[in-house]
């Protein structure tokens, strides 16, 4: 069970990382938003994309935690932004203590990330920082775009599939990427392997539009809907104005610009009108490419294909998840 | 002329920085600030500090420019923080934007900060990031500190000096520490600059301190009296909470607490408190020592004294300021 040995290994360490003591307010969040746990998809990733090289993934172990310490540096921040009052069914930071206090914190925590990443071996720690750095602008990026979207009703879906690649699906790619380089991999496996985080990390945030509205309620963990009832631009919900005309055009701007409505029946009649134009096979049509992409990026990786089970295994587990 | 030609290398170089693009709410707050001047201290004293044992301190301007577009990064965010609504005499970027597009920019100017240390050579490239990561995350303790504070009565002087060592004295101290180690200086000259850097900057704090009771309002360029009127936890009010008593104590506190008040008469009154208990003789007091500490260490760099004087010259300048 390599991938257990890693999860484990990989808790173990950022249950160990010191990010500092004084003033507490500093650095309190910062070990409340590692605990809030999650699925550690990203360094998993990294060592599992090791693992295809070399048996011994264990020294990459510490800096691999970079790219899940950079990763809820952005939660932190984004939460503040969307002004989000749970994360994992949990307060927020800027909630439990102020707005300020989850600035501060996520500045310390981008900086311990490059702290993390300053134990990569000198030939390989240039290369590594000047490819994180530009993952870490095009995640800003990216969220820049999804708040700029939210004022918007025109969005096009080739704007939407590239503000979730920026957003999302980057960070995913540098983290095969990274666990690469640190294998010591061909530049060519390199590049192969942040192609395939890149085009499948695209995919699961599809995915994950499908789940709000899709998913089953009692697996799915959060409210089925929720971007329905906050009109977020999905690939759904943009797809779905692309496609529609007519009375039910009509319908869609309605429920899009009600004010005072039942929830349920918002959820109730959208869903509705996806099922209509056929949004869920659409969508998903859409997702299978990019997870198909990803996949033979991955089969192309120069090494021998029972060397892929456990990666192969991890995203096939991911891409049929149900939460 | 050596600071002259260093300050128009310095300005070329950050005139011609490229940032990134789009989305333009990311980059142009970015853009905006680093345009809205400044003495360029920091990145001045680091080519400086270089020019002490080399002539061709050229190649170190970019890499340099790091520290500039850190300390950048933290006034973007400390303006949210401390919902100041002008920078420089102009609306700072979250008034000018959104809180959202200054957190952002932010953390982009970070990581452009990073991309601008990762010039430096291989060899210097792991004990710089190393010392600037802590830098950073000594900065945000400092912040975080001096937000404290103005919850508290009761900060006693040693932990406002500490504070301001952490918020403002070392990134001096780097300043000057990286531009020695670019520079291939030993490590005894590496730790002497770091520390006349740390003191000269704790020094020109309370200079800060100093100049905004005591200034002269028509050199100062901003309104005198500015800390007063906000209660600002400054080391002159820290001393005289400290050393006051009875009934002048007592006016302190008046002044302290008062809701309803004529700015100019409450600047006034606490100015002629502060008279009475010789705080400017004992601010002043503490500042000589820092300086004379830090001119100490600076006199200890086994380089001839000829080579120090541009150096010598800038941080006289900057003692002797009148704002």
């Amino acid at each position: 069970m390599p991938l257990a040995h890693m999860l484990s290994a990989l808790e173990a360490a950022i249950a160990t990382l010191q990010y500092g003591e004084h003033p507490p307010e500093l650095y309190d969040p910062i070990r409340y938003i590692m605990d809030l746990g999650g699925k550690r998809m990203r360094p998993l990733l990294t060592l599992l994309s090791s693992s295809l090289f070399t048996d011994t993934w264990q020294p990459f172990v510490r800096p691999d935690i970079a790219v899940e310490v950079f990763h809820n540096f952005t939660l932190m921040h984004d939460d503040i932004m969307d002004a989000a009052p749970l994360r994992r069914g949990k307060p927020t930071v800027h909630m439990k203590w102020n707005n300020s206090a989850a600035i501060l914190s996520g500045d310390v925590m981008l900086v311990a990330a490059y702290e993390l990443l300053a134990e990569i071996t000198d030939a390989q720690l240039r290369p590594v920082l000047k490819k994180f750095n530009r993952c870490a602008a095009q995640v800003c990026e990216g969220q820049q775009l999804d708040m700029n979207f939210e004022a918007r009703t025109d969005v096009a879906e080739e704007e939407y599939l590239e503000m979730i690649r920026l957003k999302t699906a980057v960070l995913l790619g540098f983290s095969l990427e990274l666990g690469a380089i640190l294998a010591g991999a061909s530049e060519k496996d390199q590049q192969l392997l942040y192609k395939a985080g890149v085009s499948i990390g695209t995919g699961f945030q599809l995915k994950d539009d499908l789940l709000d509205v899709f998913g089953d309620s009692a697996k799915f963990g959060k409210q089925v809907g929720g971007d329905i009832i906050a009109n977020k631009k999905t690939f759904l919900l943009i797809k779905a104005l692309q496609l529609t005309e007519g009375e039910r055009e009509q319908q869609l701007n309605n429920w899009l610009q009600a004010k005072d409505f039942d929830p349920a029946e918002k959820v109730q009649a959208v869903t509705s009108i996806y099922g209509q134009l056929g949004i869920r096979e659409l969508t998903e049509a859409k997702m299978n490419e990019y997870f198909t992409v990803g996949l033979q990026a991955m089969d192309q990786v120069d090494v021998p294909a029972a060397r892929k089970k456990p990666l192969q295994d991890l995203v096939e587990r991911l891409i049929y998840r149900e939460n």
